[in-house]
């Protein structure tokens, strides 16, 4: 089984999902409202982070989502999971890095639940006010858009080939490892631009712009001379024996934003990647285009939280 | 740590927490939101739940919740944590409780995110709308209020007790330990009717009683006679050599709920089980008054999460 196909599973279930956070009405507004559950081992791991880094990140993550959507970032629950290791000590650690965040991007942590479980789990919910632009969906790119990102690609994923490969860390590679910004302010602006869609780079540039595609039925090409590479990632993936492109365009939590933008818009921030076309049979749905005009199919790469599994 | 240390520990970084559900700004709006979470072995025990029960009882904790703040069920995430041995077979019998469930309050399952750990985890996060009467706290009972009581006390706890002591399970008191019932028009009616304050009988009666008299600063006086007791019950305590009282008091996951009325107002639903005091040196915060006159202090009686922990 893997995740998407879960997901497909389960959508008789769920009453509009697909997109990085569901679109609630509240009195007449549409807020977005979203999840994510961090749990120790998988998605966190503690010879890399502190506690409070984990703390941070449960926060961080949600806010990615909520910007994604075009969305200002507001309250927020907190649902835990504490093994018995664990004292009071530990968890006052976990909350002092999810206030931080909190405090970074306006969020309010108002309330959970604690348990006691076998593992570390910290499962965020927040909601998001999408403003007058309205929540961003995935499914409006047409063709003819340009794919705009903002932020770095690559980070998280050169510090843990650099871990794996018992590399010592590059600093700014860990720190972005560790606290992942997430782009409320650039998510709104791309919003108010008329983003048409727009995703967060977590499971991979590749695997996203996948999902992105699939909701809105085009294709798309990237440019991989425009990708915005993370500082070290270059020395990191070269020493870690990996090429470039697939740790930029595989890798997982960026966080960076990508939107489809109507042609004739200028960006407000970030960089023109590449452009959304309409789907070709037999050609590739996400296709990079390396420096050499080599074409690499990209869609596949990229993280899939229940891969493996039956 | 008891679950209460703990949360006075957190108290700093979270604003607004020690109700039912927080209370929430959208859009000019208050908005109620909660989170619960099950973890498989110690909110559920697999031995008398099925998948689908785990599901259905995730989402009616949630509603249980949002009905002691006086609020109508809105939209829920799920956060779920998968062990290994659960496939999406599994998934979709606990989703299907789930999807029974919402559908029973009204509730729209938005979305979620499903990972991969070592235990089954079912985080859910609720939005609640309150009405024009408004979010009921627990903050707000007055002496010379009456104690209302909806829904019946002691059946999850006498099914336990039955299933410890080995004997054949009652199946009313299974059935309710399996999809307990939340109250959340009953919630409603209370609230508009002017109940200061309400909360659900989740920790025990005696417990929950005790938070509530905490947030009001008063103390309650409960009337044993006056108490609903589940059908089934009485023997269940019988048989398991329980007192009847310990059982319905200390028992949790009743999921009925108390609300304190103003003495001149008819109550709409549910019995009267005792009044509202103001605080007295010396005497108990929640004090159970038996049949034959004796008292008993019931306030410390109830579940605690994460008892027993450093």
């Amino acid at each position: 089984m893997s995740e998407f196909d879960l997901i497909g599973r389960l959508a008789p279930y769920l009453d509009g999902a697909g997109d990085d956070a569901a679109v609630v009405d509240v009195a007449g507004s549409p807020v977005v409202l979203t999840t994510d559950v961090l749990v120790d081992g998988v998605h966190v791991d503690r010879a890399l982070s502190t506690l409070s880094d984990v703390g941070w990140k449960a926060v961080a993550v949600n806010v990615s989502d909520v910007a994604a959507m075009g969305a200002r970032p507001g309250a927020a629950t907190v649902g835990l999971c504490l093994p018995q290791d664990l004292g009071a000590d530990d968890v006052e650690r976990l909350y002092a890095g999810m206030a931080e965040a909190a405090a970074r991007w306006g969020v309010r942590l108002v309330g959970g639940d604690t348990v006691s479980a076998d593992q570390l789990v910290v499962a965020v919910t927040m909601l998001g006010d999408p403003g007058p632009a309205g929540p961003v969906l995935r499914s409006g790119a047409r063709p003819g858009d340009r794919l705009v990102l903002v932020g770095a690609l690559g980070a998280a994923a050169a510090a843990l080939a650099q871990h794996r490969a018992g590399i010592d860390l590059d600093p700014r590679l860990l720190a972005a490892h560790r606290r992942p910004e997430a782009l409320p302010d650039e998510g709104l602006a791309l919003a108010g631009s008329g983003a048409g869609a727009m995703i967060d780079v977590s499971d991979g540039l590749g695997a996203d712009l996948g999902h992105l595609c699939a909701a809105s039925g085009v294709r798309a090409v990237v440019d991989a001379d425009a990708l915005p590479v993370a500082e070290g990632g270059g020395e990191a993936a070269r020493d870690a024996g990996t090429e470039l492109w697939a740790l930029v365009c595989g890798g997982g939590e960026d966080f960076a934003l990508v939107a489809a933008l109507p042609a004739g818009v200028a960006p407000p921030v970030g960089t023109v990647i590449g452009e959304v076309g309409a789907p070709q049979p037999g050609a590739p749905t996400v296709e990079l285009v390396l420096p050499d005009g080599a074409r690499q199919d990209i869609g596949a790469l990229g993280y899939d939280h229940l891969a493996g599994r039956d």
